[in-house]
């Protein structure tokens, strides 16, 4: 029989349920294809974008403008803001909480905040793990220091970094990019994870990602990798096969107040993740987002930043949508043993 | 600029971002090709299901096995129950609750609970819309017989009918058929509507729901279609371009109890949002869930029973999966309209 598993920060449960591993599936799903070789991220084409928020030159520039290592522009669809996404738009991310209008039932607000595109490398390579374990530093490096741009402005409830690789995990461009969505209210996730870990801190004392690290390095079912300074380990309530999360041992609530050290070793061991979960599965689509604490809250001392795995090789169907509740075909200990091989 | 609603019952937010339905994508995702021309579900073919729990026979029927209208399976590969799926499961249910274990973090529940399959039609067709609509009548009415039988058992939290049209909407065959997933806990929607309408109950008084379906048959913006029984309309915070929501306007909290005139016009007003989303959509995958009062609670008189449609022509990225937030490129007023047309 399969098993229901509380996830033990959130009040969501997942099932666990490897016997639907074997379910035949009638249709042959197959790799998408591109229309079109012109890409609007690579080097060259840099008027397709907007004016660049941040460039990272080489250090042997030979002042080439098409010469860079990572840029970051304002998304030319962007979900919300809508002006420059750039730092002048704080005004504008003000202006979003005092506009909440709509009477009764429905209440609505304007879509301030600000939303970027990293465009992590100049090759045209589309996974993380194409990129050099320099290069995987230099981007999380980069994400810190718009993060930390962005947490200064006015009214900013979470700006959630992301990464979507893979038209089945929503990339609806090639080559390799990052996105950072900043929001007047905090996204639901973060949310829950930043009120359950508050109410853990109230009545057991301590932080509940902490504790969760310390308890999977104990047990080692779950355990991916593990180093000084990082853990990576596939969570006990894993909403999608082979997910894993990185967590630096250090306790720090704010990833953009994180030390060069543990930066450094969380982009190298998601680095490491990637490749090993490419060895596994044969280059799945995937997400990765970093969680960190919300900038406008006053305490958040028992908040932990973490980044989390999503590959996408199952489809989220009528069960996930409509209950809210996740179906896992292989279990956080089956999927790490094979990691953890393909690791080694 | 995009817009942030709020959703009118759940603390759940979505952006309105209609900028973003100008989006490029470099990628053409494909119509995915079926493996085999063998079905499992045609008539014919019943031994490759397990035995029925339900069979409707035509009304002239001769006796021959293969001559069914709709039959019920346990789901050969159950994501929870895992025994034979039928009332005799019982125990099993029963058994789940008491078997939680785990010390600290980490807790998990045995999956028991039932999983069962309801082949829609003899016909090998893939939609709701291509079958009748006294066919969609009869379906939902075999839909409160299950619910009806599944909700005497001990410790149902809650049993979701749910339907995958089509692989990208997580289909695995193709011919139509629909599931019952039943669970010791509630799934994480309902309990959130169900809290969310308790607490509105209390503070207001009377039901959110019959309110909602009030203010949006007065407002008629979102309005899909409208009858003396039932309102069709696209919920304020859609999560999903073209969403729709099916009510009864008569209030009653659990799908198993409703009156058959309520149960068909429900099932006939489904059909023809379907019908319509296919005229305007050029039928894409989609799923569809029935919200039901969790069977185990004691007073669900807050709670009003309704059907939930989503379109699946977004993919789920980085943003949804790990800020649990959405963005819909398509305003719920713009898919009423065109909707509204296609009824029409």
């Amino acid at each position: 029989m399969s098993e229901i598993r509380h996830d033990p920060l959130l009040t969501r449960w997942v099932v666990i349920a490897e016997n639907r591993a074997a379910r035949p599936n009638e249709f042959v799903v197959s790799r998408p294809a591109r229309q079109s070789d012109h890409c609007v991220f690579c080097p060259g084409n840099e008027t397709d974008t907007p004016a660049a928020l941040l460039v990272r030159r080489p250090s042997d520039w030979n002042g080439d403008e098409h010469q860079w290592r990572i840029r970051v522009v304002a998304n030319l669809y962007p979900a919300v803001g809508g002006d420059a996404a750039g730092d002048v738009a704080a005004g504008d991310v003000a202006a979003g909480e005092v506009a909440s209008e709509g009477a009764g039932l429905f209440r609505r607000t304007a879509g301030s905040g600000s939303h970027e595109v990293i465009i992590d490398t100049p090759r045209h390579v589309s996974s993380f793990a194409e990129m050099s374990e320099d290069a995987a530093v230099d981007l999380f490096d980069v994400y810190r220091e718009r993060l930390a741009a962005i947490a200064k402005r006015p009214n900013v409830g979470s700006a959630l970094v992301f990464k979507n690789v893979g038209a089945a995990a929503g990339a609806s461009i090639e080559h390799a990019h990052s996105q950072i969505l900043a929001t007047p209210r905090p996204t639901a996730e973060l949310d829950a994870e930043w009120r359950a870990s508050r109410e853990y801190a109230r009545r057991r004392g301590g932080c509940v990602f902490c504790r969760m690290a310390a308890e999977e390095a104990r047990d080692g079912g779950r355990v991916v990798a593990e180093t000084e300074r990082a853990i990576v380990f596939c969570p006990f309530a894993s909403r999608f096969p082979y997910e894993m999360c990185i967590v630096a041992k250090h306790h720090e609530s704010r990833f953009e107040h994180c030390g060069r050290g543990d930066l450094a070793e969380v982009a190298r061991r998601t680095h490491a993740a990637v490749r090993a979960l490419e060895r596994v599965l044969d280059r799945p689509a995937y997400n990765y987002v970093i969680h960190s604490a919300p900038p406008t809250a006053d305490d958040s001392s028992h908040y932990h930043w973490h980044v989390e795995l999503y590959p996408r090789i199952t489809t989220l169907a009528g069960f996930e949508l409509g209950g809210g509740c996740y179906i896992n075909p292989v279990s956080p200990e089956r999927a790490a043993q094979r990691l953890r091989a393909a690791v080694a």
